[in-house]
């Protein structure tokens, strides 16, 4: 399988999950501390996640929690965000001015940041007040946190089953999504690695997941352009561009939004021939209740358009991390 | 000119000016009796004034304020909204279901609903806790509520200076931008009536007139493809699809992100020969102080692309009334 190592993928969840003690110690401690109410900050990708995890715990929380723009923050600034706040990101490189400066705010505006800095030697890891260093995974890493916030305010009850049947079955689980998905990755790939404009369409988690997927891999990585709308939203505008031919993808998860992307899904063959449903459903995880899905169906539907991915590029001969503009020059 | 009725837009928005002591009658009402949070809801349109209002009190208020899609309140909910919450809305039919269901569902989690239903005699005219009917001027009603909460927090010490200013020389000012924005419309829709695929890009308040002008007017009502972007978000993913001929307008307002916008309007030159900016600042309004033009920037910019919408509309044939698929058949 292309760009596939199993034994790596196995132990980068495995690890992600490893970092769990960790992330307990620290938000029992902000806990037993006190909070306000909690920042989920990002950019680009790391906003997209920012805003799977507002709603992951939208669906169980009363915390008080937002997520926020770092540039949006750093210029028009949120006066929630101030002592008390525990302000939660992660970054990659550690670089990213707009986060960098988002953080420096966050912490004169009396707020405590949590970071996950996947280089430890990165300024941002000198700069937060909570700092884990692990590769990747970002949803996964904070899902946990909000899963452990939520557990002490008495909001998720059976938090101990659910992540023990994480860690046992969903590194395997999430490989085998992957191997499943990957004669459908290459046909889509296939039929799509020309498009002029494809359409993306999401909901619950999987709406950052869409939108990231739709900005940060196709138009950052593939150089292809795209539109990514929540599914709720499509029916309020986007609807009236799609004909026969209009390229139109459906990610349909398993979280309480389930059903705004439905009924994108039974919309489409009305008026579509060139759309598909990347529907979780399809994708049983061996060990995982049934109850459990919803959290991870952005989790299911990555493990997908990772085999897209592989084979775009393989077809397009566009490695994927060339960039034409990004930190190629000053702009 | 095209479309353009002098008197009946002075009027139009002379009368949503008017409709102030209105609310400041409720929104004092509110206040004297207490509440704890404030919910912006919407879908579509709607939901872009909702974040436009959200953004619009981010500038100054401490209120504990948010803005939620009916769809996701509807399937997720938001446990922040129950007694105490304010929940505010617009709805020109009054007829939308997700607006109908998430009044309910918010009145039955214990929120006061304070909804501007365009038509009076509509269910949710009837359904919401404080209404009133008015056409049109959304955004407009909408910040002149959060003006009122926020004067009532001590948050907008000039609030009569700047109604006064509002209430003297807005709807002139709005007609005057039109008059003055009326060849620029003409060649702007002579240029890009055609556009395969037209990228928008906004900030501030801007960014839900964005969101909204490429959605509600170029895809509802034109039929024509659109990407709208946060102009931070521009930085991270889409710039890398922007060649010499990609059509890209940047609207560039004057609210405490102003300087996002200017970076997207700034990048452009460098890699593309096809983009347009539309600065607020290159309309003046005679009697509207500078430090009050940020709250109106939305406004303006709304004025100039009446003057394209005008022009695109008679250029292309397409009367901007005819839907495709929206309310056309049951979906």
């Amino acid at each position: 399988m292309l760009k596939f190592d199993e034994q790596k993928q196995l132990d980068s969840v495995n690890g992600a999950l490893a970092l769990r003690s960790r992330i307990e110690e620290i938000v029992d401690a902000i806990c037993a501390e006190g909070y306000k109410n909690i920042c989920w900050l990002g950019i680009g990708g790391t906003w997209a996640s920012a805003l799977q995890a507002e709603v992951h715990m939208k669906e169980k929380s009363a915390i008080e929690l937002f997520s926020e723009n770092a540039a949006e923050y750093v210029t028009t600034g949120n006066k929630r965000v101030g002592k008390g706040t525990i302000v939660i990101l992660s970054s990659v490189t550690g670089s990213t001015i707009e986060m960098v400066e988002g953080v420096k705010k966050a912490q004169a505006d009396g707020a405590k940041v949590f970071g996950f800095i996947d280089k430890a030697e990165a300024e941002l890891a000198k700069m937060v007040d909570y700092v884990i260093s692990y590769p990747a995974n970002e949803q996964l890493k904070f899902f946990m946190v909000a899963d452990r916030f939520m557990k002490n305010a008495g909001e998720f009850e059976d938090y101990d089953e659910y992540y023990a049947e994480m860690d046992a079955h969903l590194a395997q689980g999430l490989v085998d999504v992957e191997k499943a998905a990957d004669a459908f990755g290459a046909a889509y790939a296939e039929k799509h690695c020309n498009d002029k404009l494809h359409y993306f369409v999401g909901a619950g988690n999987q709406y950052g997941s869409t939108y990231s997927y739709a900005m940060c891999y196709w138009e950052e990585q593939h150089w292809l352009r795209t539109k990514s709308i929540h599914s709720a939203e499509f029916f309020h505008g986007m609807l009236e561009v799609i004909d026969k031919d209009t390229p139109v993808t459906v990610f349909v998860g398993e979280d309480s939004q389930r059903r705004l992307s439905e009924r994108v899904a039974a919309f489409l063959p009305k008026v579509c021939a060139n759309y598909t449903i990347i529907d979780t459903k399809d994708y049983p995880i061996k060990g995982i209740s049934e109850k459990y899905r919803g959290s991870i169906s952005h989790l299911i539907s990555h493990a997908v358009t990772q085999r897209i991915d592989a084979h775009i590029e393989k077809i397009n001969c566009h490695p994927m991390e060339i960039r034409r503009y990004y930190r190629q020059f000053d702009y």
